[in-house]
C-alpha cells in the first residue's frame, strides 16, 4: 500500500477553550499528511494544480477522535492510498502521539479528479503510476 | 426531531486557493447550529460547560461535499438531534445555500458527555429533557 | 466619516486554551467587518474582485487587544474608512461587547488596491465614489 | 539579542481565494516562531502555563505583509526578544522564503504576563534569566 509519514506540532491556535485540539483542526492535518503524502508519491499537488489544472476536490471526510491531542504534542500523520481509479481517490489516515504512539485519531477523505471549474476530469495519463493505477 | 436553522455569511477567511470554502471550516459551521440548536432546545453550550463542568467532547464526525459554497454566500444550517441517551448525543446537518436553497453539504457528529478531566460522565437530569430523554 | 457596524457572534472554534478568542481571530472579524462597510459604501468587494480584477491586497494590519472576548459572546465592530487614495485605502475598526459596550479591541488594515498578478493598479473610477475619493 | 529561527511549510488551509495566505495567519506563523523562541530561551512555554499559571496575554500585534506567501512554500520565521521587564515581553518576527530568502513579512507581538484570571503578574524569579531579565 501507498503511505507516508508526515509529522507536525500542536499549534496554540489549533486548541480551544476545552484545552485540547480543536476538532476541525483534525481535517488540516490530515491536508498536511496527504500534501507530503503526494510527494512521497512522486509528484507535487500544488504543480498538479497549477501546471495541469486538475484538483483535487473532496466528497467526503470522516473523523474518529480516540484521544485529545494537546498543544506542543509531537503528532505523527500516517496518509495512505486506500483506493484509486481514474476518477478519485480515497485517502485514510492515522494519527498518534509523537512520544508513547498512542493513537489520536483515525480518518478518511474522498476526493474526485476536477478541472478549475469544478467539473469532474479523468486523472491525466502521466500521473496513474503515482497512484498505483494500472 | 429537536432541529433548529441557523444563517451564516462565508467568509473571506474560510476560502482557500480553489475559489471555495475549505473543506475543514465546515465542521466549524456545524458548531455554529449546535450551538444554536442548543439555545433553541433551551440551555446555552456555554453554561453546561462553566456551571455544570459538563462537555460535549467530540468522538466522531463526518461531512458530505455535495456542492461547493463561496465567499459572501448566505448559507442555511439545518442542525437535529438525531439521537440522545445519557451518554452521548448525536447531531445531523444539512447545509444549504440561502438563495436558491441549494444543498452544499450534510455532515454528522457524534459527543459523548464528559467532565473537565475528559472523563465520562452521564447528562445531568436537569438536561435531559432539553435533549427530549425520557 | 464612511463607518458601518457588523455584529457577530463569538464562535467554540474561534477560543484556544486560555479561554479566550485567539489573538489572530480578530483579523478574521476585522475583514467581516470590512466586507460589510464595503456593501454599506455601495459595492461588493466580491463583484470587485469577480468583475473587475481588483483585490485589496493588505500591507499593514494592527491590532490592540483591551479585554478578552468570550465563547457565544455578542460582539460589535465598527469598522470606517480612514483614508482612501486611487491607490490605498486604510481601514479603522472598534470591537465591542454587544451587551454592555465594552471595548475589547481597536485595529487597523492598509491595502493597496492590486490586480490579479498582485501588481499595483489604480482604484477603476466607479468605484472611486465609494470610498469618496474626490 | 535572544533570537531564534524557525520553519513551516505553508498549508493548503492557509490559503484563501486571492491564492495567497490569508493575512491572519501570518499571527500564528509568530506564535509558532514564539513557543520555539520559548524553548530556545530554556523553557517551555506550556510548563509556564501548566506549572506556574502564568499565561502570555497578548496586547497588541503588528504585521507588515511585504511579499505573498505560497502553498506548500518553505517559510523561514527569525523570532527575538525585542525587549523583556517583570511585567511585559515585545517579540519581533521577520518571515523569510526558505529558498532565496525573500522577506515575506515582519511583525510585532507586545504582550502581559498574567494569572489564570487574566490579571496582570509579575514574571517568577526563576524564568527571568530566560528573558535576559538581569
Amino acid at each position: 500500500m501507498l503511505s507516508h509519514q508526515t509529522r507536525l506540532r500542536v499549534r496554540y491556535a489549533e486548541t480551544d477553550q476545552m484545552g485540547v485540539v480543536y476538532y476541525a483542526n483534525y481535517l488540516v492535518w490530515m491536508e498536511v499528511g496527504r500534501v507530503e503524502l503526494c510527494k512521497a508519491l512522486g509528484f507535487r499537488y500544488k504543480d498538479m494544480e497549477l501546471n495541469d489544472g486538475v484538483f483535487l476536490a473532496v466528497v467526503e471526510a470522516q473523523c474518529r477522535y480516540i484521544y485529545p491531542a494537546r498543544f506542543d504534542q509531537d503528532v505523527l500523520i500516517e496518509s495512505s492510498v486506500e483506493r484509486a481509479t481514474p476518477r478519485l481517490v480515497e485517502f485514510g489516515y492515522e494519527m498518534r502521539a509523537g512520544d508513547d504512539g498512542r493513537k489520536l485519531a483515525t480518518g478518511s477523505t474522498k476526493h474526485m479528479f476536477c478541472g478549475r471549474d469544478m467539473k469532474p476530469v479523468r486523472l491525466p495519463e502521466k500521473y496513474k503510476v503515482n497512484f498505483g493505477i494500472g
